[in-house]
């Protein structure tokens, strides 16, 4: 079988296409940067790892300073547990017999596991899995205006807190959001609000997690958070830059990939299509951009095919047979793509990773 | 680590989620169906391995009278050669002298392997790569509307064929297109052209490759075509619904999805995200069909969380913790975010298969 991966030394030029390579530099400078930010604002710092998914990586975040790591299944946390990280917050809903019976066992190996709750039903199933001896760490979820799930006012949150803490085999250990773009101010009030409800009835609320990479640089802007939660800033994307969270020098993730055909003169396909790429838009009308060639759009994907309009390219375009880096719109779905990742310095490979939680949805 | 993997036995209500799960009837009779139809119009039917990517799958195909099968990139036709597999045709242009040795490496050990080319420069590369001895069997790809790859008149189609047959490790066997929806005529009167351009150069032409699952059932309106190629047939899904080509009942992927939050009256979330559905919408405004729920709309999705609008639902949503069923917008995307698929008869799990060329994209 084809091995696609470089050995160590080899110039990008000579890796098989389609290709995300990562840039070791940019990696290294974009964890520290972040890390320094958040932490001159007296908050932790708690990298999500669906961004690289690669435990290599996610001990470089530790190194600079983070406190520990987010995943989003148990899945993913199960394969950092094996790979020894001893602080995992699972940022989601854990539903259903066989799933809390994993999440049980995950507990009695990982030094410190919190999960997070938005309903009744969810408290209710933590609750009857979890005893005394060694209580879950739980955290309150809440919708502060990204309108995907968490309790919708204050009020519900204390609500909830207050079930989660008189469950025996629970504890409850804060608050948790992850925002809409630009909404500090509505997170401030949310928990503000939700401390106040929480301190009337006598709660400790230790933990108010704020999250999300395009907010941040923004995260000095919520000074009730203790901690910020971020993933894409590790490697950057398309529409990190859109936001302003980082510069083209910042991106350290391109994909490689070749000029397969030039059927008309305002036309040119790519061999990367929505298979190394995603169709994912995150509000842009094309699949990324192309370095060097502005106005060169990508238009349509098909999985192999990335077809390029060249109507507003003012330059000559790359032949049929070399190669272009594109910047992906967003870099996690790019991750999950691939089994293993190219890091490279200055276009020679430095190593490849596997990208140890890919495909994990459980 | 965590087994995702059901045993054979196993129902469908104790498998976890996301998970993408395949009806066995209805794939064995979608595989007839097609084949019965192309077969009736006298024509060769050549299914495209990249929607299911499973030998065993392909074997069903043969077995029901396809000639060979049809990959997208070296990388699936390596895999589908070390699964024994002797027809296969590549419908890429392969460029770059890595590729193309891979490529002459593939043919010593296939017995009947083709590729297309659109330009100059590609079939300048394959014939600097094949000799005399053992000519590789080239086809040159028609852009009839498709306006993805393809030379772009019978003209220029005649002129590559010409370039093609004057190679001494080259043979010329043909032309091919993928076609843009509904593009039947454009289709029979692009290639009646090329073969009378051909015809007066003394250019034998005897594969017209016509494809494209859309209009699987309209291959007889191409009575010039001699093969149809086709993938998202064997499985089907919401596209293939709306397009007309197959009814509800002959969907046989669905994704098996679980209920994990219930924020607001009118919204709800499930586990299945991006990494289960992708993000590919073919020109629908949300990203799948929940079955049995009329007027919920999957309206975002991120990684793991697909949040659903209940505005226009009018029954009663199935509560947190509930399993749902959806129809992905795009069969084919999916199969390339699983390691393995699970196969079901009547809600019981049959079989679970390897996605043999899952993130193939070399």
């Amino acid at each position: 079988m084809f091995n696609p991966w470089p050995e160590v030394g080899t110039p990008l030029d000579q890796v098989a296409t389609p290709m995300p390579v990562i840039d070791e530099d940019r990696v290294a400078a974009n964890i520290v940067r972040a890390q320094r930010y958040v932490e001159s604002h007296g908050k932790a710092f708690r990298p999500h790892i669906k961004t690289h998914k690669i435990a290599a990586i996610a001990r470089q975040q530790l190194e600079a300073g983070a406190v520990g790591i987010n995943c989003q299944k148990i899945s993913e946390a199960e394969i950092f547990a094996d790979a020894g990280f001893e602080d995992i917050l699972i940022t989601y809903n854990i539903l259903g017999t066989p799933k809390l019976k994993r999440l049980r066992a995950l507990q009695e190996r990982v030094a410190r596991l919190s999960v997070v709750a938005d309903s009744a039903a969810v408290v209710e199933g933590l609750a009857a899995t979890f005893e005394t001896g060694r209580p879950l760490s739980v955290l309150v979820e809440c919708d502060t205006g990204g309108r995907r799930c968490g309790v919708q006012t204050p009020e519900d949150a204390a609500a909830l807190a207050e079930r989660i803490a008189a469950a025996p085999g629970l504890r409850f250990t804060g608050i948790l959001t992850y925002p809409a773009a630009g909404g500090a101010q509505s997170v401030e009030a949310f928990i503000v609000r939700t401390m106040e409800l929480l301190a009337a009835k006598g709660i400790e609320c230790p933990v108010r997690s704020n999250g999300g990479s395009p907010d941040l640089f923004s995260a000095h802007l919520v000074p009730s958070a203790t901690e910020h939660r971020a993933g894409t800033y590790v490697y950057n994307d398309r529409s990190m830059v859109r936001a302003g969270h980082c510069t083209q020098d910042d991106l350290a993730m391109h994909i490689l990939a070749t000029v397969v055909s030039r059927p008309a003169p305002d036309r040119v396909v790519l061999d990367c299509g929505s298979k190394a790429l995603t169709s994912d838009l995150l509000g842009f009308s094309d699949y990324g951009m192309i370095e060097g060639f502005e106005g060169a759009r990508i238009v349509s994907l098909s999985e192999e095919h990335a077809v390029v309009d060249l109507k507003d390219c003012a330059g000559t375009f790359a032949e049929v047979g070399a190669m272009v880096r594109v910047v992906p719109n967003h870099t996690c779905v790019v991750s999950n793509l691939f089994d293993r990742m190219v890091f490279h310095r200055d276009g020679v490979v430095t190593r490849v990773e596997a990208v140890d939680a890919r495909g994990t949805v459980w």
